[in-house]
């Protein structure tokens, strides 16, 4: 189990998380340089075992909020998460003990090590979904538990920031982030969902960060070894290899907050179309019209050769790529999760049929 | 001048802010019976002369913000001022004396009448406008002064408030406040603009709660005199009638948190046809093609016979009307708040021309 984060660390995650992100989550290489810089100034970060944690311990949540798409155009100002961290403490009276992860995706597995890093507070090995999701409801701290997403606090690159103290529910304080984080330019640093350290652990998917960092690891591995990469990825999350292909056609257009749209896929032999659709993250696989796979299991995309993740905001025609689908952790697939996290929460009216088996959530072997 | 406001008051004053309102500011009868149902139960609300206020004494301004075709749809809880103020006094930690007028127009010239009554402080017979604008920024108290919007705070109708503590501009404050109050229905309580007493004189358009209920009661003895309502209107504004005629069509929708459209109006002869666009408020008269009249003087429509205000969200085909236009107060009138008021700011290519003269923010006459 990781139990800090060095500058070595670093390429492992981005590609682990990078993998576990379904496409969203922020660009894992841009969070991996902002990660190095913040590393490089302050040295490693402590990363704690959930279960470590006293009951009474008071955490938070930390990460950005917007489309992957401008993640990769508008640049942060480097202090978003720490600042809205102790904008949060001010409005709260209270300091936090350590920071959690609200996704392992992508960048966002990154932010609250920053965040950590910077206002001089652990990390917790835990996140809430063992994935990214689009929304801040989408959260197993949030239905796996009485915490609420708000209060919350939220700032951006350039002098704005804003507190929500209550919401009627945690869709409502979804909707006011999302339009908030309109106004901040569709990114923003979100310090939310405060909870006791009892709660973490009744509701948390934990060692994530520690089972991202042992994927990209793997990867890392297999790349030197010239195996073949997506095949130890889906060995390593007990997922499967469910197509390999070229992209021939991406529709992805910025829209309220998110990055949605679609992307086509032809295999090798020109025999199958698969077509994936996405809101910041992957969210149903097609093959040749019929659906493969849904959320919450994850579909990953990589490339071909070097099992690299492919995330929403780099999707362009003639990469060649496999696609892995990956099983959900469990935390996800109770009745209570599937209406918030399920295929029919993102308006597509199939039943979810879970893939079997799984590690993500479990308690990593050494 | 008005020195309290009882249930006698509300309909003078519903009538002439109505008027102020430009078509702006919110629902006036709907505000009035609001007001009526607070001063019945905690009795008269005090008004103070601005000028009264210590130099050191700390004010804010309150006020609807949203589309005022939203304030006759979506009914307010009734508290919603009072809890915007009580929320914004706790992130700063200190108690407001006072309570500003954001702006005199329409229900909007009541909200603080009933935010004082609920907090139990007094309503300062001071605005910032002397009329209604759409945005948070075309306030005197900003433009002429170096308050700043941001800290605000802003709670709806259920269980959802929000702070922001700060915002890079006044400009991205209402940016922000926009889409907040978009998640709230497109109609929140404001409170914002924490000032000082001597900043509120020095920027201020003052008398305004006092003009908007003397012109509401000469508008009433007119009724019931059977004069010339329109004119007496115009008297008392120093404005004059600039068209008679019957609305023809209506072009109005609700976007990004506004009202927005134009009416059509053609004189009862038949020979001229006037155009009003609007974004909550009235801002540009056309009379056959060519600019009759612009922000920042108002444009001010009232039924033809009884001079009732006939605001945005009562637009429709077949009223009768005259239209009035108004020169707006001097504190509207410089570079500084040409830049945030006039015509080009509203996207019209067009000098503004103003009207002689003007009552508005002159102090009364007894």
């Amino acid at each position: 189990m990781l139990r800090q984060v060095t500058l070595d660390d670093i390429r492992p995650i981005a590609i682990g998380a990078g993998i576990l992100g379904t496409g969203g989550g922020g660009n894992p290489y841009l969070g991996g340089l902002h990660l190095a810089s913040v590393i490089s100034e302050k040295g490693p970060q402590t990363v704690v075992d959930p279960f470590a944690l006293a009951d009474d311990a008071l955490v938070c949540v930390a990460g950005s909020i917007g489309a992957p798409t401008v993640s990769i155009e508008k640049l942060p100002e480097g202090t978003e998460m720490s600042r809205a961290l102790r904008l949060l403490e001010e409005h709260i009276g209270r300091r936090f003990d350590a920071v959690a992860i609200a996704e392992i995706g992508g960048a966002n597995s990154m932010q609250p090590l920053i965040a950590g890093l910077q206002a001089g507070i652990p990390t917790i090995d835990s996140d809430s979904m063992g994935r990214a999701f689009p929304e801040i409801q989408m959260s197993s701290f949030l239905f796996g538990s009485d915490a609420t997403v708000a209060p919350y606090a939220m700032v951006d690159a350039a002098d704005k920031a804003a507190v929500v103290p209550c919401a009627a529910s945690d869709l409502w304080g979804e909707r006011i982030a999302r339009n908030i984080a309109v106004s901040m330019g569709a990114r923003a640093g979100l310090v939310a969902c405060m909870m006791s350290g009892a709660q973490l652990k009744a509701a948390g998917v934990h060692y994530t960060l520690s089972l991202a960092h042992h994927l990209g690891r793997r990867v890392i591995e297999a790349q030197e070894q010239k195996s073949d990469v997506p095949q130890v990825v889906a060995d390593v999350l007990e997922g499967k290899v469910i197509f390999s292909g070229k992209i021939t056609d991406v529709d992805r257009r910025v829209s309220k907050g998110f990055a949605r749209g679609g992307v086509r896929f032809e295999s090798f032999n020109g025999a199958d179309v698969l077509d994936i659709e996405f809101q910041n993250e992957f969210l149903i696989a097609f093959i040749n019209g019929e659906v493969l796979a849904t959320v919450p299991d994850l579909i990953c995309i990589v490339t071909e050769e070097e099992g690299e993740p492919v995330t929403t905001e780099v999707l362009r025609y003639g990469t060649r790529v496999a696609v892995i689908a990956v099983p959900a952790p469990a935390q996800l697939k109770s009745d209570v999760a599937l209406e918030v996290v399920g295929p029919r929460a993102f308006g597509y009216d199939v039943e979810f049929r879970p893939l079997p088996g799984g590690v993500i959530g479990r308690r990593p072997v050494g």
